[in-house]
């Protein structure tokens, strides 16, 4: 496993891998890695010749009052981690090597950034769209490895990579959940136990919509309500958003129907969590 | 000379191309093509194996009142232009194949893109900085051709290469002139005899500051004043700006120092002209 720092350095070495055919499997992270990491990880390694990881807390797509300073980066154990997972480059580079003197390119996913997360997080998805298109231009993977758990920003991702004609696949991998069914989140680290208790009403509330809809629940408002009345019962939640969207333009549904996202986002003390499901009905 | 509509398919080819360590010249225009495309062209075949011309008027970088529609469009010119120089491939989109379904993708590139003619044109250089990303990506050239003419233009493109990791060597190349010094132009063809006639007062305006510059003058204020007073004495002639900036930053310089750069933008009729200088000066 060889670890590179300098943005140059490593868009030559996979150049020259490039020319020789041999394929890339990206997994872009801010560190802190998981078993959700982890998935992502293992399918590139089953498809391609290289894996490149990219572990870079982007400061761009944090806000002012957000936690940049304390987002965790337990360095030697994520390079443990991609080692024993044979990873083959690690890309970790320094913030100014990224974001050079005078740099000012934005990249704006519009409609798409501004709801949802967006709203709550103003510039975040701006900071992811603008980061991973440098780190694809950097790369030049085959295939791209994302997790399901951050929808918003897998459908933003999506959406970008074909309006820019960015050559690139992009693959979304299953959210990977703990025992009791808790997202698996490097934000989970900031809850503590009795928190951590709160945060199971966020995968019972998808349950509770996923069954009514298996029971041929169809109108949005009815099902969010009850997703609502359930996290309620537990006073430490705070409900940010709950919506049924479609997922491809995140526009709100009023009836679950075709390819449909049941996305929510609370606040549990100072943490703010996310959860979703992936749906399908056909027409 | 091969035509390509699809972008699918241009990539295709290309890449193609590309693994046999072909080299890629590339020149995006909007047609109309005149002396300066010709020596951007006939440099990117000194340079390169293959050479692809783009046309695409690109409706993104017109404001509403501007003028997409009566842009011209004198395709079979253009085509037997490119194949006398023995261009290989010509891209000619479809604007639909261009800007899909729900597209809402937009690269800013903040502070440059704001001042200058982008003030005249607001969301003009956003629409250039979005499709030539786009067209980028679809041809992946090693080098990109662009005429110094569009210095604003130029600057911005550069900027964003740098800051998103562009894989491409942008190559300034210097302003066309008629023989009595007129930049050429695509818009010039808007203008009717008298017209062009007054257009001579940019060059004019331009050579008397450099002559300013020779014999010493370095107070930017001074020179243009000198140049406003000039200009002013054609009364067909309004005055957009005329500025003295950096070439890397576009910030004004108060004194004529470094890489410098001199711009004007005038409206003649209808017509809205643009003329620069790049100069340096050792510190």
């Amino acid at each position: 496993m060889q670890i590179i720092s300098k943005p140059e350095k490593l868009f030559k070495i996979l150049k020259i891998l490039k020319l020789k055919s041999k394929t890339i499997g990206f997994v872009p992270t801010m560190g802190a890695l998981h078993e959700g990491h982890l998935s992502l990880i293992r399918q590139a390694k089953k498809e391609n010749k290289i894996v490149v990881v990219s572990i870079f807390v982007n400061p761009k797509q944090f806000g002012p009052k957000e936690d940049l300073k304390s987002y965790p980066r337990p360095l030697s154990k994520d390079l443990a981690f991609c080692r024993k997972e044979k990873v083959d480059f690690i890309f970790l580079p320094k913030a100014k090597d990224i974001y050079g003197k005078n740099f000012s390119t934005y990249i704006q996913v519009e409609g798409l950034s501004s709801v949802l997360c967006g709203k709550a997080r103003p510039g975040h998805f701006r900071g992811v769209a603008t980061i991973v298109t440098k780190l694809f231009n950097l790369v030049h993977p085959d295939i791209a490895y994302l997790g399901m758990k951050d929808a918003q920003q897998l459908i933003i991702i999506k959406r970008m990579v074909k309006d820019l004609n960015i050559p690139v696949k992009i693959k979304a991998m299953p959210t990977v959940r703990e025992a009791d069914g808790l997202a698996i989140s490097s934000r989970n680290m900031y809850l503590n136990k009795s928190e951590k208790l709160d945060a199971l009403v966020l995968s019972r509330a998808l349950n509770l919509a996923k069954l009514m809809i298996k029971n041929g629940a169809r109108d949005s408002l009815s099902i969010v309500n009850r997703m609502k009345e359930l996290i309620k019962q537990n006073k430490s939640v705070r409900i940010e958003y709950i919506e049924i969207l479609d997922t491809e333009t995140l526009r709100p549904l009023n009836r679950v129907i075709g390819n449909y996202l049941i996305v929510l986002a609370v606040r549990i003390g100072t943490t703010r969590l996310i959860d979703n499901f992936w749906g399908k009905l056909s027409r």
